[in-house]
């Protein structure tokens, strides 16, 4: 089969690992970049993400330009969380008629924020006859996804906690910092309620499973806490004294009548002993989920934008779901 | 949305369940009832499947005449493993009109035992607009779409190991039988190899989950060994004394030029102590899953083929894979 045509828009740090992964991709051909940042623009993209198999892709500011020239099947989208942010950039992509999978965290359940975006985004992207996605690893599959489809081999799901543990130690300083690593608990808590910290999209997660399990949820709430360090912690980056924030506590809820159906517990932190995902359901039959050491966040979520291409691709048009894309799996 | 219409096709232990499940949904009508056995024709399906909810349908042996007179939206198969028993019947189904989910296990990945049944079915369903799917819980959910759908997260998969082991002590008598529990291993060895004993599917699963990691497969081999009592065990049912058949032991794996690349260990006995599912690849990054106690077997099955339906029927037309079609998930 010949190669997907693919390019790159936005080389942030999810953006640089997706770009690299695609160029070792045999089924994917890399065919533009593109990038707001104007140190960026003219620069030879093999350089930027060190990735000999994207040597040769000029990186562009020009998005309709590079998009006329190359004319590819898909792009792979990393620019920000939100859509109205976002909203302009994936017209343009529509109009020059490219799929389009996307790691904007509110576009992996777009009509919980942006209705009637999505309503536009969504005939737009119907009437050129490509497919939009919002995807990753969380949002778009621990949390999410990996638990719809567990759902399919009951009879009945009552109520599903979904657990996530992350040990930041090891990554890397934007996502402890994100995390609030090495604050004091007051300059957290400022932060957090400005939303300028923590994780985004545990709405999003909640709604698409409360969708996939048929709970109708009329109410859907979160919460961010810290997490203090109870001893001193290190990692390669910073050093976290006792007392001070570790990182953060992310839990949230879908419910319905004043009854939690969802429920959702996520912690990152340096210094987290057991990391891990899981989920369990109150279910016939009993069912729960274990990931041991967890899903790699960095990684896993280049990984899902690159693989789902597949899916996307092959999508019938408009804003899809990945309740209603084919399940990705790995692209070789 | 009005209720999808369904039919049942084969009553035996999942048909019954899958039927007196579909009476549940409200999403889903239950239309007609359709079983070769003379004994049950014409007898009213709600008793015969102990379920309110499908009372009034009278189970039928003609598929055509049920299926004309009903016009279902899909049709939830079960009735035999193998394709060339229920060719006919797919055949028949697919000219009325009806889309298929089906539990005959060499369907989960049809190409490998029947690639011309295969291809003569896919143009016929295409002709008629239809979709027929193969899908259950082993060959189906844990050792091949599970994994298959984990790999999204890799960037990299270099070898799958998929484990299912399970307590065959309160499982239905059928099963034990199955898998010979009691059985001398003179008895079971003749048995197994003139392939009257054990599971059916595992040659499908690793087509499916090597397929899906882009293995590109050149053998496809298994082995059924008995699993021997160490000490007496009882079920409900039977007794296994100490050196008799306790269950069996079904490995196989698939590779490519003498390397083996995914490997299966599934071992169904009456008295085993960790029951679980779980793979575990080699893979960057590293990923493995765990299911702590296992699938449940039989209700499984029967809940991912009504689980399943709104999945083929949104499919495009042909002979579809679990790859191909949205996720399953819970329906109401």
């Amino acid at each position: 089969m010949k190669p997907l045509r693919i390019v790159s828009f936005g080389l942030g740090p999810i953006g640089i690992r997706a770009a690299a992964l695609i160029a070792q991709k045999s089924s994917l051909e890399l065919v533009g970049a593109i990038d707001i940042d104007p140190a960026l623009a003219g620069k030879d993209l093999g350089a930027v993400v060190d990735a000999a198999g994207a040597a040769g892709v000029r990186i562009d500011s020009d998005a309709r330009r590079v998009l006329e020239e190359t004319k590819p099947d898909c792009v792979v989208h990393c620019t920000s969380s939100f859509i109205p942010n976002v909203r302009e950039q994936l017209e343009v992509i529509i109009d020059c008629g490219a799929n389009i999978i996307t790691s904007t965290e509110e576009m992996l359940w777009p009509t919980l924020q942006q209705p009637e975006m999505t309503a536009e985004l969504d005939a737009r992207a119907k009437a050129r006859g490509v497919s939009v996605l919002g995807t990753g690893v969380n949002p778009g599959f621990v949390m999410d996804t990996l638990p719809a489809f567990a759902s399919s081999v009951c009879y009945d799901v009552r109520h599903v906690t979904c657990r996530r543990y992350v040990d930041a130690t090891t990554r890397r300083l934007p996502f402890q910092k994100k995390i609030g690593a090495g604050m004091d608990e007051g300059e957290f808590r400022s932060l957090a309620q400005a939303g300028k910290l923590g994780h985004i999209g545990l709405r999003e997660s909640i709604a698409l499973l409360g969708a996939a399990l048929g709970f109708d949820l009329d109410t859907i709430e979160q919460d961010v806490r810290p997490i203090l360090a109870t001893a001193t912690k290190k990692t390669e980056y910073l050093e976290v004294p006792a007392g001070r924030v570790a990182g953060i506590h992310n839990t949230g809820f879908g419910a319905k009548n004043g009854k939690k159906l969802v429920e959702m517990d996520l912690r990152m932190y340096v210094g987290c002993e057991d990391p891990h995902d899981a989920f369990v359901f109150d279910s016939t039959p009993p069912f729960e989920l274990r990931i041991p050491g967890g899903t790699s966040g960095d990684f896993a979520t280049a990984a899902i934008l690159v693989n789902g291409i597949q899916s996307v691709v092959a999508a019938a048009p408009g804003v899809r779901t990945m309740l209603d894309v084919a399940p990705p799996h790995l692209l070789r």
